[in-house]
């Protein structure tokens, strides 16, 4: 599976406020930009932070994307995926509703009343791992139901859980000319951080767009 | 006062581990960039965390640097200024040696024993602030003492707070090519962060070093 990490984060490196309120980071030309990489895609994935948090819909807005997408013979929109290893995902959240396929991640620990109440909804649960969703085991999963490429959109949790993996294969991040700031603010790649060993990634473009920039890196 | 923020962080915003370990993020290529501002201006400062954290030296250790300064009849190194409410700068740190001036910015909180041993060190103390240092008093009685340009090194908390007091008039980042990851990793701007009225910044350059990027902003 092709695996592109994309997300917008201020000059300091966060994704949002230490409220966790989603904030304007990008422009108008990066949502253009996001709009290509989820209309290349089969799958977009975030984490269960960012479901609680911002509710998001996930579907491809752009209409050339979705007519692009229908000639192509695909969905509309690519299949939304959740990381959500007890199964929190809102059966009620825009997520969940039926424009396109859903697949909720969950582990061996999410309740059963949840998983059956996420199934009702149409979406499809995969189990992996026993008290965490195992990346690589869900990633295989999902690549075997068809997912061949997948846009990884956050959290900072799943970002730096995906790339401890070594799942990923691109990351392009945009950088917005603000500060944040704030040292609970969550930042591109939280999790446990690494303390040695740390990922090199190789330089592959350096773009402005509007008042950011783009930097491209191949893992 | 002529006030540049300069840092290097990973492309997700940290400028070390959650074990706050120094580590390298930039590479020799960058050191110059870095020699140049720091041959330029009066004062580098740095956060009592950084002081404690690695017992930088801060002195200009670029031959060339040092010679063109004394050429100009300056100091050969630029003047080393801590912001240290409560006075904790070890007495014996590389920061007090007499190979350059120290300033020590103190609250009135700093307990009285402490700042005499650093002052018999020869450091300077320069009193702003209660419980806190004032940043934009005590900048301007560093103006009075001469300095004139001054280079703001970090970490993150001292960042966050001048750029709070909106005393900065230019911020360099270098992005180097790795992921540090952790969501208690000091990044590049701490503090309590923002949660509306973001600074804006003016994106002003863009540039490659080494394998790395180098983002240039305006305040």
């Amino acid at each position: 599976m092709h695996v592109v990490v994309n997300a917008a984060m201020s000059v300091d490196g966060k994704l949002s406020t230490r409220r966790r309120e989603q904030i304007t980071i990008s422009g108008r030309d990066d949502f253009e930009r996001v709009d290509r990489i989820r209309t290349a895609v089969d799958g977009v994935m975030v984490g269960i932070g960012t479901v609680l948090a911002d509710d998001p819909h996930l579907v491809l807005d752009d209409s050339e994307g979705r007519r692009q997408r229908r000639d192509d013979g695909r969905p509309t929109s690519p299949a939304r995926i959740v990381v959500d290893s007890r199964g929190r995902t809102p059966p009620d959240g825009r997520i969940c509703d039926d424009e396109t396929e859903t697949y909720i991640l969950v582990s061996e620990a999410a309740p059963q009343a949840r998983c059956q109440a996420l199934t009702e909804t149409g979406a499809q649960l995969l189990v992996a791992g026993d008290d965490r969703v195992d990346l690589s085991t869900a990633f295989d999963q999902l690549e075997a139901a068809g997912v061949g490429s997948l846009l990884v959109e956050g959290g900072g949790e799943l970002i730096f859980s995906v790339i401890e993996n070594e799942l990923a294969d691109e990351l392009q991040v945009f950088v917005g000319s603000l500060i944040i700031g704030g040292r609970n603010a969550p930042t591109l790649a939280d999790g446990e951080g690494f303390v040695g060993d740390f990922p090199r990634l190789s330089l592959d473009g350096v773009q402005q767009v509007g008042d950011g920039v783009v930097l491209s890196y191949r893992l």
